[in-house]
């Protein structure tokens, strides 16, 4: 089976369904949590040792994509290095952004966007990268990264959990991803893959971290202890049922869909705390959730169709790849359809979940 | 007008007069040439001070394009680390490439070729990072590159010289590079340009560089003092006059021609010695000529259609930018015509002249 890896991407730069036309949630939580990087940058600086002063700082974004986002993140590292070095009459370091995502992703297009950030900091010296490559494995030299920020990317799993009976026959039926009716094995099995995942994640920034460098990561997580809970599994629910309809019109197939799960894992605070501490090299300094309203009257999305558009855009690379391009239109149009339904009688989800955590390199 | 940096790339990574399949020639000087990282390679370890072992080499490829060029430098950047390491009985360090080009080079196709290189070493710790930007400017963080490397991109002009007489018009009719007609004041200009990138390209790698860190540098030069000799012009002769060809049929404004000219040059030994010298940051530790038997008989090229299209894949982008991509087959059908009747009576250029040189940085 092919890895995620070599599947998983936003839709590329360009077009009506494009990754970075739909990215508005993201700038919005963006809004949210933007206290937060300066925060991690004032340390850097007051912390490092100060008869070695800081030359250059490394700062990554980890599975950044494309369009405004990654732009608006390193005009935010560079307002608040500055901001931080005029307050401490000390001269600017040099600046040098790694920018990440998965080989598939639309470098040419995230480069050509760089210009936007070179217009408004002429006096900087500043340098930005593309590297290519999974955060589920390493991507930086040992000690090297003073910044490592991830913004709705890590929730992303190195692949699918297999679940399946003794048999080998699938267990998650008519569902692509935890269900309220999803048997125990199905949630066990996701939890055991995040628990995989985002242990070697925080072990590879740990080897990456430079001393007192910091991560932060912003990511889809949940409120309740219940991991099938609404706000967490209604989109997923919404296209398995849309699936399901391509289905019973024999445009798919069932073992197709039977077999198919999403390699994506809203975890809790809790189980981030846990995995946190029980990998040992990094301590929390900020944890928090972010909700936001996001059905309903006063949602965030103005109307089900550009609710179904935000949808499309991260989850139609992995759909297309396992039931085929052409059934995409369809899939969408029938998932809308769900939606307008569940709109008229109050049944969809109302709040997107996030949550913050800000990570610290414990010292030796 | 346009930045040369916002026109000037290979044609792209896909289709029959892409970059990648005509860069046969490059890989051929590649060959000669590669005794060269090897030993620049071993002097990073020899030389460096033995109390604090390198831990991570940082390695720039500038203008490396995309196809099996920057790939085959990677792998001879690492086989000759593992070597080296092996004979010291060292650790391996960790190894980051920094793939350079400029923002319109094919970075997609570039990235998805890393995989050749990831099969081939794969216990070996190596990053790769692209590298979007003008190495007419600054790229890197100061003090952080160990090897600099560029093989047949530093013969291009950040612009073309501004060839005019004191009344605004052109001096350099009816060709597009110095040429035997071509006034005193035309290779001036030329010299003049390259002198001054040449020089702003030494000043910001020396700043770059780390201690003891080198700089490899290939690229199309000439053996003669005279700039106008035939191995230099022949090539640019030969699209100037299939362009004249166009303006005689009317498929060409003669002022466009009149008034366009490459941004290139073939510097001599002597013109280099001259700049780093006058520059006085790095010492050259090596220079040498390579010299390439292109045409006749024994040539490198199989036949005058082959050579125009490895002259097509690094001049169309240039040349369809001036003239207009419709023309392109035309103009290159008519310089296939002239070199056919060329081979004919032995009038074409014979030899391709490179040049390599080695800069180290001096001691502070």
């Amino acid at each position: 089976m092919e890895a995620v890896k070599d599947v998983l991407c936003m839709n590329n730069g360009v077009g009506e369904n494009s990754y970075v036309k739909a990215e508005a949630l993201t700038i919005k939580v963006m809004a949210i949590t933007k206290p937060i990087v300066p925060k991690a940058v004032q340390s850097l600086f007051t912390e490092t040792d100060h008869s070695i002063p800081l030359q250059v700082v490394n700062v990554a974004d980890l599975g950044c994509a494309v369009g405004p986002q990654p732009l608006e993140f390193m005009s935010t590292v560079i307002e608040s290095i500055l901001k931080k070095c005029g307050e401490m009459g000390r001269e600017m370091p040099e600046i040098q952004f790694f920018l990440n995502d998965l080989v598939g992703n639309d470098f040419n297009t995230l480069f050509k966007g760089l210009s936007v950030v070179q217009e408004k900091y002429k006096k900087v010296s500043w340098f930005a990268m593309g590297a290519p490559g999974s955060f589920h494995g390493r991507l930086f030299p040992r000690n090297s990264m003073h910044l490592v920020y991830s913004c709705y990317s890590v929730h992303w799993l190195s692949e699918a959990p297999k679940i399946t009976n003794e048999a080998g026959l699938p267990l998650n039926k008519g569902k692509i991803y935890m269900s309220k009716t999803s048997p125990p094995a199905v949630t066990k099995a996701y939890l055991s893959q995040f628990q995989e995942d985002f242990s070697s994640l925080l072990k590879f920034r740990s080897q990456e971290l430079a001393p007192n460098g910091r991560v932060v990561l912003i990511f889809n997580g949940r409120q309740t202890a219940d991991p099938t809970n609404k706000d967490t599994c209604y989109t997923w629910d919404l296209l398995a049922e849309a699936l399901s309809y391509l289905v019973s019109q024999g445009l798919v197939d069932e073992g197709k869909l039977d077999s198919f799960n999403v390699p994506y894992y809203n975890p809790s605070q809790e189980e981030i705390k846990y995995l946190v501490d029980k990998e040992g090299s990094l301590t929390i300094e900020f944890i928090d959730t972010i909700e936001l309203e996001i059905g309903g009257p006063n949602g965030y999305w103005s109307s089900p169709e550009s609710r179904i558009r935000g949808h499309r855009c991260f989850t139609e690379p992995l759909l297309s790849h396992q039931f085929g391009e052409r059934l995409m239109d369809k899939l969408y149009d029938k998932a809308t359809q769900i939606l307008v339904e569940d709109y008229k009688h109050g049944k969809e989800a109302t709040k997107n979940i996030g949550i913050a955590v800000v990570l610290k390199k414990k010292k030796l």
